[in-house]
């Protein structure tokens, strides 16, 4: 038994969009524990979609579709399956009603084109679609093969098979043993270096461990397969101790934590508050920090010092110290990051001056050169001087030196201030 | 004559990856005007392999591969291939030494393990892969099939098509005719509107004009099926010339162009600087603005006035105001505007307040109400309400209200300053 994912538009043949509707359901689909090994993208052209459903009609026995439900001439998706399978549509007035009603609650009527949209194949079940017009279908044309039909709009189709799909399925017996995962986030190591670190975990059957890297920080996902969220507990939590007890301080957070959530949070527990004085970085650390709601209560604010007179006018930095070092050098990054938390009277004041290029190097200062400054409680401040390397480029430069200063002051935080 | 992509990975079946490898391949065959109507995605597993390639040999005649070509023992695609089309493996010198040469280039020594990356089929041709071990094919195994192998890195893939896989099937006579598109770029007008003022170009076809929509702007791709970029230009230019007529100030700019490098653009040829004062955005104007390199040049900096105290010590808003019209008020939006443009002394100061939600609104004011202010080179200071409404989310608000911040400034600037 197993299952086949098939997109149906244009639009994926031409490139135009991405499909993240096949990544959706294959993660639905793994973690509900229905195996499946295949995915097929096709046009909108009935002909041609038929072969598609052939050949997937001989290999799976769960065949789910998603585009091609509109109103349009171009979506052919629902009467193409019918036309397959040999069945009649029927209108079904309660789509017809459905329809009327949302158009109606956004001012509008109904046009005559969405009337195709409440044809079904005799016998099959509605998937009622909450938030579009278009409903899917759950049909079992002939003994073995179900189909499930959804529209191609990611929010609609996430919608209809959390709250209609999977209850089906669980109803049929899936899903019995669910994959839970908890992913464990790491910065300040690289991904073969924590790799070699947690090496005789990485073989380890229930729960797995999979290393991941990206944009500067590596994770690592524990999946356990399991019966219950109690029992998926119980094999993930031993694992995931050890795994921070040998990765240490470069351990940082689980699931959706980000550095700033990390380090709002270790801030809020200590009654301790935050501001940022970014040059390179241009805003980077303050809008990452302010994501996240309730900030205002630890985050302070800062200023983005791009022009030296900035420097010297906000932030009090020294003009001739400016003149001698440089903008880029530890002696500016420790004046801006004093000057912020002295002019804001926030607890730690944090700062970034760098090289983030592509022009703007020199043989002394290359591009990718950064100095992070931290001023701590004690009124004590300190800088540390990064090189990330003129090859990964502005924009990664410019979030690496955020996460790097964010990194910073989460290591401070735990080990108990400065 | 068609091709057809076929992704091999088992990290795709479990949804660990978004395919963004088969949109690239999409576009790019789409560019050279090469058919092609279906995508498969298959994992690791030879048996499903070779199935896939027999149904895609029957329908195509370009079958390309990407993923399975690395060092591990679950990288199978060259070795089933090759074995599908019952063709021997050979071990190809040039290959062990390229791959010898990449190690110790980073100070490592080839692992066995990598020996195997060095089999092609007999007969090959290889496909070198500038910046990883991995390389790929060009095969024709059988007359009437050609066959591409790539690995599923993309930033390889990439590469590697582009400077092989493209002049090939140039070779071949394909690409005689490409697609050149240009994407038109708007601000402050919804996708309906737009469309319904260019409706009589959305059905031309050589150029063809499609809408799209996101994050607050609208686009327009004009597509033209062209033998050269100047047969391009002439048909595109004139439809382009005609859509920026009819949208007006809406129209931002094309390609590659953002609110941002718009703005920059305009401040550089006007020889004038920028402040921002930023409050619920919290330093996102700062980023989009210092993301662009030499921005330095008119964009001096700013003051990210999360906490209301940074408002009145650095911004000198003035704190009864702040009491009797809150935070969130036209009043305290000219302030802020007005005082970082005097203490950073620049030509115009932008300044954005507002509620990002989720929590923090009211009954007078809603989450989603913004507030921004923008100080012109007279003197003169000014004030624009938006509500944004409350059902787009924290993260949306904040972005529609930095970009809207920039576009109105970039308004002003094309309307010859306040």
């Amino acid at each position: 038994m197993s299952a086949e994912i098939i997109c149906v538009g244009t639009e994926l043949l031409l490139g135009d969009i991405l499909n993240s509707n096949a990544q959706y359901l294959a993660k639905q689909l793994a973690q509900l524990g229905i195996p499946h090994y295949f995915q097929t993208t096709v046009g909108d052209n009935p002909e041609r979609l038929k072969k598609v459903i052939e050949i997937a009609a001989s290999r799976a026995q769960i065949l789910i579709f998603t585009g091609g439900l509109g109103p349009t001439p171009d979506d052919l998706t629902g009467e193409t399956i019918a036309d397959f399978f040999g069945a009649t549509l029927v209108e079904k007035p309660e789509i017809i009603d459905d329809i009327t009603q949302k158009f109606a609650a956004r001012g509008r009527v109904m046009t005559p084109s969405n009337r195709k949209q409440a044809l079904i194949p005799e016998g099959a079940e509605i998937l009622p679609n909450q938030t579009g017009t278009a409903p899917g279908i759950i049909w079992q044309p002939r003994p073995g093969i179900t189909i499930f039909t959804f529209p191609g709009v990611p929010s609609e189709m996430y919608r209809m098979w959390e709250e209609t799909a999977v209850p089906f399925l669980k109803s049929q017996g899936w899903g019995k043993e669910i994959i839970y995962s908890r992913m464990l986030r790491f910065f300040g190591v690289g991904e073969s270096a924590l790799a070699e670190k947690v090496a005789s975990y990485l073989n380890s059957t229930n729960p797995t461990v999979a290393p991941y890297a990206g944009k500067g920080e590596v994770r690592l996902r524990i999946s356990a397969k399991a019966t219950s969220p109690t029992q998926a507990e119980e094999l993930i939590v031993p694992v995931e101790k050890k795994l921070q007890e040998i990765a240490g301080l470069d351990y940082y957070g689980a699931d959706n934590d980000t550095l700033a959530t990390v380090v709002g949070r270790l801030l809020h527990t200590a009654g301790q508050t935050l501001s940022v004085a970014e040059s390179c970085t241009g805003g980077t650390i303050g809008q990452m920090l302010t994501e996240i709601s309730g900030s205002s209560e630890y985050f302070w604010g800062g200023v983005i010092s791009y022009d030296n007179s900035v420097k010297v006018g906000l932030l009090g930095v020294n003009p001739q110290d400016l003149e001698k070092f440089g903008a880029v050098s530890a002696t500016v990054a420790e004046q801006m990051a004093l000057g912020v938390k002295t002019r804001l009277k926030t607890t730690w004041g944090l700062s970034v001056t760098g090289i983030a290029g592509p022009t703007g190097g020199t043989d002394t200062k290359p591009v990718g050169l950064v100095y992070i400054g931290l001023a701590t409680p004690n009124g004590k401040v300190e800088s540390f001087e990064y090189t990330f390397g003129a090859s990964r480029g502005r924009s990664l430069i410019r979030h690496y030196s955020a996460c790097t200063a964010l990194d910073l002051l989460r290591r401070k935080l735990l080990m108990g201030n400065g």
